[in-house]
């Protein structure tokens, strides 16, 4: 691929989404036919689970990655539903441990059935995206899936072990981030990318693209927790220091606060006492935590996008860059 | 392969444990390597579940299945431990729907860790004995193994969503038998077969002895569930009525039973009263309904037994023939 820099044109930031739209029904249709799949006493459930109005991102990044590249393949479509279905499995285990009652306006699945069921409807899912990943006939793709399929997990496992954990550095902190949502974002459009028949530099500069823009997209979801309102998000916030899970503005501003501070800010979050905004505010550098996590976000992001330069210049990586910037426009918004 | 009958030496019921033993030291090396391949922070938890007494069952009827075709090659062996992976992390998940504090003797890992640990810890070892079978390099083995690690939860789903449901029917019954214990030992014993390269026949014959062979040893598991007693099995029986599982004697009982204990029993099992040995006896033909189910599940072995006739005469053929007389031995000591 010729690597010489290529401008992107304006977009609209709403673009890449109207892009997708006709190929995000093709997925639907897709995660359709899968539960079709499924023994008939099973059904019902995965049918209620993929019925969700979810954001379909994964999807979406393997789909313009692959009109980035060349053509938008059945593969290319089918390594979105793949990537899906391990994402909605792990948003079933989730919950569970989040004890989270609604997502996306419906009961989740261990609020309607029961713990144990909403266990084995995530397996059941889990295990049927990695034998529709073997339908390729490529070993590396199945490696592939699997391997962020258990990235994901091991993730969570970290993050859910080192809960309450006021050791947990940043350095883990990006491992627990890259794992949990890199590496499916990567996995649609490294997985992809290869699925185009690109270079190996190719898929890796899409791979790390996936990568950086995951754990961004978890950064600013992690600011949102503290700084949104619930009204304008349409979900429960404030609940992950409430769950101990210390996020970047947290660290940072555990690193800035000064002795005294760190003490106070330590014993509440050990003690899961109420810690909003006002409290926040007024025990330490609330604001310069958050500019900080944002400014962070914002260097990922951009790292990003770099490489998508080197595409051939078509709607698709425009997509990709819009999109890009769209999560920067995220982030500026959350100031 | 000359399908002439050829009948099996006479040997001791415990030969194929002695048989097995030095290669399952071998599993329990391949199982503790993958233990090192985790993120360091999850390690401990694999460890722990990997590190326990179990039986190893899947894992030796791969190996006798290699031996019975020809050689005991390493990827018997790691056929043996993907599937011993696929089983732990099952019973990582179904110790957490059952509730059940001790596996073994030591404390289940949702005891140990709380119940969002253990429910992370069985996806990441479902995802790693999945990303394992890609190492294969051959796309029929992965598939395989996906599609038993998917039937395993596809049963476990239908049997908790059926649980206290008085329509369950026999072929209901068996139908969650093959999938939640008959796939994996299916799996052992049929890709093992294909692994060897024995003939489409032979594989299949394999096959359904595996599936026949866990079919029958969960009807076993069944009974001793009724008719056991805690100290000679070192496990807490009388469990799966209490939790509204209808197994085999049970649903005998509730066919044979007049109308009027039908009644008594259906609104027992309901209202969770105790079912104790006496009690079920006072209601309707208690020892037929177990007498009917021993003998259901000597009528599978003795099935599943069978195409072994047409394999090569071998220690490992007749350590198989033996294994199933050793299931039939403790069947019939049920009585």
């Amino acid at each position: 691929m010729n690597r010489k820099l290529k401008k992107p044109a304006k977009t609209d930031l709403l673009a890449p989404f109207a892009l997708v739209r006709p190929h995000l029904s093709e997925i639907e249709k897709l995660l359709r036919e899968q539960v079709d799949s499924f023994d008939p006493g099973v059904q019902p459930y995965v049918d209620y689970v993929c019925d969700t109005a979810g954001k379909r991102i994964r999807p979406a990044l393997a789909i313009l990655t692959g009109g980035a590249l060349g053509d938008i393949t059945p593969d290319h479509l089918k390594l979105g539903s793949i990537l899906e279905l391990i994402h909605i499995a792990s948003l079933v285990h989730d919950d569970i441990i989040d004890g989270a009652d609604i997502r996306r306006k419906v009961a989740t699945p261990h609020t309607k059935w029961g713990e144990g069921l909403a266990v084995l409807l995530g397996d059941a899912l889990f295990s049927h995206a990695l034998m529709l990943s073997t339908e390729f006939n490529d070993l590396h793709l199945s490696r592939g899936i699997a391997k962020a399929a258990r990235e994901v997990c091991e993730g969570e496992i970290i993050q859910t072990q080192r809960r309450f954990d006021l050791t947990l550095g940043r350095k883990d902190y990006f491992r627990i981030l890259e794992m949990k949502t890199g590496a499916l974002f990567a996995a649609a459009t490294g997985l992809s990318a290869y699925l185009s028949g690109a270079d190996e530099e190719t898929v890796e500069d899409l791979y790390q693209f996936g990568l950086k823009l995951g754990t961004a997209y978890q950064i600013y979801d992690d600011c949102l927790d503290l700084v949104g309102t619930e009204e304008q998000f349409g979900k429960t916030l404030r609940t992950d220091l409430e769950k101990g899970k210390l996020t970047l503005p947290i660290l940072r501003l555990l690193e800035t606060a000064s002795p005294s501070q760190r003490e106070k800010l330590q014993e509440r979050i050990i003690k899961q006492e109420p810690l909003d905004l006002p409290v926040l505010s007024g025990i330490a550098d609330y604001e310069g935590a958050i500019d900080y996590s944002i400014e962070t976000a914002v260097r990922l992001v951009e790292d990003a996008r770099d490489p998508l330069h080197f595409l051939p210049d078509n709607q698709y990586r425009d997509a990709l860059f819009t999109l890009a910037n769209y999560l920067l426009d995220l982030l500026r918004k959350l100031r």
